[in-house]
């Protein structure tokens, strides 16, 4: 059963012995997971975290779930349940708790000391209720029970929600390494014994659903990791996610082996790495770890630097070493490890990254030439035994596009579940369950919420990027007319100035006298509305561009009644 | 010898006993290829290709190499050497030539059909010279080989330059497909014959460099599309480069196989499978191909289009198809079969078509999830041979990023080259060579020409750029002040208008009344000039947004001297 939210109607009225799930994002995207079950009046609502912008947003820092739709029932969130910290899964609660600090959190150690930090810098001190595997609280109406899961950070969860009209499994992003560093284990003795009392509905993680095969453990990584410290003569940097502890865990231990230091680099860096070692998550070796300030004492081949900016961010550490641009020099005898994944649409920033550390002389190992990275989530081997050990009664495949989650529901189909109960909907797709079977029953029409400086965007953000889009491929062009309207008169020659217009100012020569001539016309017919005027302006000025210079820039008529 | 073009003096004046070879475009880039090879005071030129815009080029059509290095000595130049008919090596030629028209175009039968037909829509009639593999032409100073080497486009050519100061072996673009489908080998004998006569600097292809082995053969993704025939039941889209004949060519020869017609879709498609099979390099199966607009009156699962559009550029059929935007409507049974390379960059373009084809219900293929791709660039394991065949004196990497370039340069050493013996460059770098030893001597400022619409970008093209970014990131506030400077009076409150600009209108309220200050006082201190009070303008409101919102959007401020 498949659906597009956009051709579907308005759910019906939610009966009491139905359960209703949806998400506000995440699912058709990567990014900003946030997913609603619905019962009795009650909402629980499953991560709520962000989006990071593509290129066809432009000037946007963050893109949310609609959290509007929820902000009218904020009285009726029993809680947020965190099924780990990564961004895409927590960024959002900010915004969301800024409308109702007290909306309960509940997640793990860990989760919740990562969403604290944050809400740190936004000035909330949030109610919490820490939980670990094995734990079951009741939340209002719905009875939760958590679940160990690994992923690229520790301490995630998965989540079974019991309710009166059916039960819950949603895997949060996990795989399922079968040698894991901590030796935490993603509980598949939990999912037999969840999935023999009855799994309802079974919301599954789609990100590696088309990968076939299993996810390389992360102790795998190792022999690449010391490979680099074997043969490094200078200075070592590492750019991993600053959330991956596990990651950090192996080149800490690396350098222990080889004698170096290690240095963090990075603000969102240094508060992770903290927060996981004051919580044990992290064991820093006896005298591994000194201050970024201290590195200047020690030389080269004594140095190791775990820095952010995997991605070719511009204003991180690591781009601005690429340019020769911080403190850090980087020069011939060097070795950049990238240590990371390449979300797509990053490719052009990170190698130029590595294209300019190359071109100080550094060398540069990264997942193209080395085994120095392995994904976070199951690939399609780990989903069929996921679905052949609970055997749920219906599957939502959630966290991805559109080609994942059809990847994921082919994966289901597989494995016997029958296809009318394998529910493949987009952020705001309805899922009612009743009775153990789920349908899809409509959608509701789940727009961006932008985030851009300090403002929250709204239903004209879709303007404002549109603005935005002619304004980069186009420029503007402003005319400027001073007009004494009581006599019909221009008062001085039309002034024309552009801005991102790929022309030379006097191209514009010919069409002064034109524009003049036309407002005159018009007030000569009685328009002396300025606003009209402004309009006969953007007419004369937007044709003429449009057939002589095959032009479409932003037009902006200022007509001045003075 | 590596040596980055910015810190390089300027080479020394050229002397009768050297040879000098630079690139104007191809290196530490991927396109825009350019060599100029320099010898008593001429110059021959191996190809003048485009660069296609990144995301920090808003509304830039094409980058092109830096031809104002020559456009001052077009006299000079002997002749244009095209070595095969992609738009990175002939793209820029109609630039070069409206300055001069009767510069000679040197290359092969298909590489001189695509380029006059592009020319032709620049009403240019070029004159040119066609060659072929083994033929020898004395272009002035220049005596030049012509080699066959295979690529992704038929007729490709290497080429042997012979001058007083030295011999230089350029590789083009080249694999070294064993079994190629039209039988055109990579002359290695030829390599070897030139090599025993002495190459004393060779240009070779680095694309591939950094993958490790060897490129598959074109003919063994037969099977892939094989398969996509066999298990296709509706319609069956096949998006590649429109210059990929050989692509072409297996897919008309499996619709031949399935019994289905296939028809050409987009214009350059049909431009260049038109040229390619007049002149004989695509052979049409009698009775496969149909005109499109007679598609209508075949059944679903008769139909084969063959369409443009692989890298998810937003205009072409086959984005047009996924948005539900096109004549031909896709639906669940069709199958689309993207049997082309992913170019970085243009990751999330095209994965935004596949998710919209699976979203109507079509089953994609692509090189994710299945061997519908090889590259026409030979891999590391092909480089070796060459070098070890060739056994080149000096090595220059050409056609690549920093870090291409690095690897190829590697795989030279690897195979006995000395260190000093090879010169990695950017564009710009000059090599000279004398006496058989090749050396960097200094490096010509190489700059980007922008074609944007109409207009050709010159030294105000950065600024341009600089100034789309802003628009894009922040867009724009503009206020309008009109202003008797006679009575020292402002004459109405200042006017704000913005665009792009994430803010509310009401938000600059504060701020209107201190522009009006700022520019009473100004005036009392007898400023009368509009532009140091526009001025004003700029320095009172930059400073508000800056402290109170924190956003730099551009400023257009505008006093009117009424």
């Amino acid at each position: 059963m498949t659906a597009a939210a956009t051709e579907l109607p308005a759910p019906p009225p939610l009966r009491d012995d139905t359960l209703r799930v949806y998400a506000l994002g995440g699912l058709g995207e990567v990014g900003r997971n946030m997913t609603v079950l619905e019962y009795r009046g009650r909402l629980l609502i499953v991560d709520c975290g962000v989006f990071f912008p593509e290129e066809h947003h432009p000037g946007i820092d963050l893109i949310l779930p609609d959290i509007s739709l929820v902000t009218d029932r904020l009285d009726d969130i029993e809680a947020i349940v965190l099924t780990h910290g990564h961004e895409d899964h927590i960024g959002a609660v900010p915004y969301l708790l800024k409308r109702k600090p007290d909306i309960p959190l509940v997640g793990s150690t860990l989760t919740l000391a990562l969403i604290e930090a944050k809400l740190k810098e936004h000035r909330i001190v949030p109610y919490t209720l820490a939980v670990r595997e094995g734990q079951v609280e009741q939340l209002g109406v719905f009875e939760c029970e958590f679940v160990a899961v690994n992923h690229s950070i520790p301490d995630a969860l998965a989540v079974m929600v019991r309710t009166g009209a059916g039960t819950v499994l949603h895997t949060g992003d996990f795989k399922m390494d079968q040698l894991p560093l901590d030796g935490r284990l993603t509980d598949l003795r939990a999912f037999a014994r969840l999935g023999e009392e009855g799994v309802d509905l079974f919301l599954t993680d789609s990100t590696n659903a088309e990968v076939p095969g299993f996810t390389m453990p992360e102790r795998d990584i190792a022999p690449a990791i010391d490979k680099v410290f074997r043969h490094a003569t200078g200075k070592i940097i590492v750019a991993c996610f600053s959330s991956h502890v596990h990651r950090v865990q192996q080149v800490l231990d690396a350098a222990a082996r080889a004698g170096r230091k290690v240095a963090f680099v990075g603000r969102s860096m240094i508060r992770n790495m903290t927060i996981a070692s004051d919580l044990g998550y992290l064991k820093v070796p006896p005298g591994v770890l000194i201050d970024f300030k201290k590195v200047d004492s020690l030389r080269d081949d004594q140095i190791v630097l775990i820095s952010t900016g995997s991605q070719g961010e511009p204003m991180a550490a690591l781009s601005r070493m690429a340019n020769g641009d911080h403190k850090i020099e980087v020069g011939p005898g060097d070795t950049v490890l990238l240590a990371s994944s390449l979300i797509p649409g990053n490719e052009n920033a990170v190698y130029r990254v590595i294209n300019g550390l190359m071109r100080l002389g550094a060398h540069v190992v990264h997942k193209g030439n080395a085994k120095v990275h392995t994904s976070g989530h199951a690939s399609a081997g780990e989903l069929l035994y996921c679905y052949n050990i609970v055997k749920p009664k219906n599957v939502m495949p959630v966290h991805g596009e559109w080609r994942h989650l059809v990847a994921n529901g082919e994966l289901a189909r597989q494995t016997g579940v029958p296809a009318e109960r394998i529910l493949t909907g987009e952020s705001g797709t309805v899922v009612d369950l009743k009775k153990g079977v789920a349908r899809i029953t409509g959608a509701y029409p789940v727009g961006h919420i932008y985030v851009d400086g300090a403002a929250l965007g709204d239903e004209h953000s879709e303007e404002l990027l549109r603005d935005r889009r002619i304004l980069r491929d186009e420029g503007f062009v402003t005319v400027i007319v001073l007009v004494d309207t009581a006599e019909g008169k221009v008062l001085a020659p039309p002034e024309i100035m552009t801005r991102g217009v790929a022309e030379k100012d006097v191209v514009f020569d010919p069409i002064v006298p034109r524009i003049e001539q036309a407002v005159v016309e018009s007030m000569a017919k009685g328009n002396t509305d300025t606003y009209a005027l402004q309009q006969v302006v953007r007419r004369t000025i937007g044709s003429w561009l449009g057939s002589k210079l095959r032009r479409r820039p932003m037009i902006i008529p200022i007509v001045i009644d003075a």
